[in-house]
């Protein structure tokens, strides 16, 4: 498996396109990306209960076992919390990009990001596809990237080529995610894109199962968003023996599946707003996956955590604390605790460290904070950033 | 019922002290209340999976049915995380303080709270307790309420006066708390004393109630320290008729301790980390109460909304978005939506409100931001407070 260039446009057949179409105060707000030839869709949506109004659209169109042939998303605007008026906005936002693609409109997946209860302008939304279907090309890929942005400071992409039984195919992807961002999706786009030939149905079981070690592993700030989609499209075009059953070509696909949305993960992690530093939680030997899940997110939210962090503080009673309220089983006089690869905690107990040992790893650009609950055999492991004065200034300037 | 000075010496047959033993770097942080008589004792203890070691004491202490005369603790130093020196440190806490009262150690409350994981300076622990044994006064309520305080910047006190059966009777209290606050009891004490008679069994019961409505409705940020205790001991020394049944009696008593701990809990909310404001979340007409607890918490937890709250931002996309990730019950489209008295989302939709109108409540020192979700009749309260950069500042740069 080696990594490529593109993004989202590296599987053959696919063309991207990222424009400004002026609903943002500025950069690009407009991006297309389609398919040359019908693919199978996977994509997963947010469960918050005020779902966006191109959320419950795109759940139909991706509910519908139709090839799907583009997406279309903006930002600047989420058209959430708009009624009746945002949902005949996102479906004219579908028909729109349709038209200008001569494809059909439930063949459109609509995604929107940004401030939440405002009507789309429509006008500025129609004139950004049409502009974006005229710059569709193999090169697109970043621009589409760049598109989605809304408080991100970069743009996040990745791409790896493998082989399926000798042939050379790839998966490519788009994320967007800084802040409203956890478990159960994010404020998070991801696209993602492959030129593998697979069946529906596992398309969408290696999906899920990419999704819960990815953007399911994922936090900023514990709010999850009305907008957050996942949707992957697999066009064939690679030409490989169709997947169709469990066996080495499975597992390879499911593989380089993991690692596009890993690193797209991360990258959003790394950018969380007002981050500055990576930060991954492992609790493992857990009793159960859900208790190592639980006891890691939690640990992730923690706000006393993660300004410990960027304080670079290697407050590790905070850690347990948080650990300890999580609601998972916990056996206090079993726990080990690491910063990085320094053992802090012992039978739930300091061990007389110094000072300088212990924050040693928190001076680092990534952390990985490890709690051995030494019960158990099942590991989870989220990621996330630390907690700064800019997440603040962010979160309190944004918006009106 | 009228407001009287004093807090836990307002009633009768309580003497209190604060003193400084140099635990913390600054400031009193050795606290005594102590009963004339013995006391009934009800008392809450934190959820957290890791108890800190005064807290495994006490909640012995407690639950042995034994009168409780005195309470004594001291902040700087949490006693957590702290093994099984932690536990032995604790037990000779009480017994120092027994000592110095004449009393049994059984009959002492223990409390710690500070840093996790330092082991407790134990001779500077019984100067302090000493020293304070001989300062006790009528007068120490207030002393022993700067002495229970952290990263507080206000001593936190309230009392009562009402009747019982035609005799003046009194309750009073007093409270720590700023961050790591979160219902299942936070990062806080709170020490209540009266001189009402009143069966053990119906004590608890009212002590109960209390917390549910005022500290198990409280958050700052999410975090439930390892430390939480909540303390109410009752003397009888006011004369009045045991209260033993349910009554008006009862209801009385009720009342006044319900308004003591929330005045105290209000306290602490306005006095969270970082605060500029204090706001209240209410969710009405809800199917269930703990669907309407559920969506308070979680709202006021939202790092998004906090953070809207210190901007003066009435960014309600985000109050909505965190009601939808609750978890609860909710019918997006019946849901309505007021930042103070103003209604900005009817039936899910936003009104057309200009900017300024939306924003004038948020400009208070006050906020109550309330969802009526037009589904059922029970409602529920949570107090918190906003997010500031110096929230960020004061845990970025605590402890070590």
């Amino acid at each position: 498996m080696v990594r490529v260039e593109g993004g989202v446009t590296a599987p053959k057949g696919f063309l991207a396109a990222g424009v400004r179409c002026a609903i943002k105060e500025q950069g690009k707000d407009l991006a297309l990306v389609v398919s040359q030839t019908p693919a199978v869709c996977a994509a997963m949506f947010t469960t918050n209960a005020f779902k966006a109004a191109p959320v419950l659209l795109s759940m139909k169109h991706a509910a519908s076992g139709n090839p799907v042939r583009a997406i279309v998303a903006n930002s600047g605007s989420a058209n959430a919390c708009t009624g009746e008026q945002g949902a005949r906005d996102a479906e004219r936002m579908a028909a729109i990009a349709a038209e200008a693609l001569n494809v059909e409109s439930e063949q459109v997946i609509v995604c929107s990001t940004g401030v939440i209860g405002h009507f789309l302008p429509m006008g500025k939304i129609e004139t950004g596809i049409k502009q974006a279907s005229e710059v569709l090309s193999r090169e697109g890929g970043t621009d589409a990237a760049q598109a989605i942005m809304t408080t991100d400071k970069c743009a996040k992409v990745a791409a790896y080529e493998f082989e399926i039984g000798g042939v050379p195919v790839r998966i490519g992807g788009i994320a967007k995610g800084s802040g409203m961002i956890c478990p159960n999706l994010a404020t998070m786009f991801c696209f993602l894109t492959t030129d593998v030939s697979i069946e529906p149905a596992l398309l969408r079981e290696c999906l899920q199962l990419s999704a819960e070690i990815s953007f399911n592993s994922l936090t900023v700030d514990g709010d999850t968003s009305t907008n957050d989609s996942v949707v992957l499209l697999a066009n064939g075009m690679a030409g490989n023996a169709r997947i169709d059953s469990e066996g080495d070509d499975l597992e390879a696909f499911q593989e380089a599946l993991d690692t596009v949305a890993i690193d797209l993960a991360k990258a959003i992690a790394r950018d969380g707003e007002g981050a500055t530093k990576l930060v991954e939680i492992v609790v493992q030997n857990a009793p159960s996956y859900s208790d190592a899940k639980l006891i890691a997110q939690t640990v992730a939210n923690s706000p006393l955590v993660k300004t410990a962090i960027f304080g670079q503080d290697p407050n590790w009673g905070r850690v347990l604390a948080a650990a300890g309220r999580s609601g998972a089983t916990i056996e206090p006089n079993k726990v080990d605790l690491f910063l990085g690869d320094t053992k802090i905690v012992e039978k739930g107990e300091p061990l007389r460290i110094s000072e300088a040992v212990a924050r040693a790893p928190m001076l680092e650009q990534e952390l990985v904070v490890t709690l051995d609950l030494n019960a158990g055999d099942e590991s989870a492991r989220v990621f996330t950033c630390d907690f700064s004065y800019d997440y603040v200034k962010i979160n309190a300037e944004y918006h009106t």
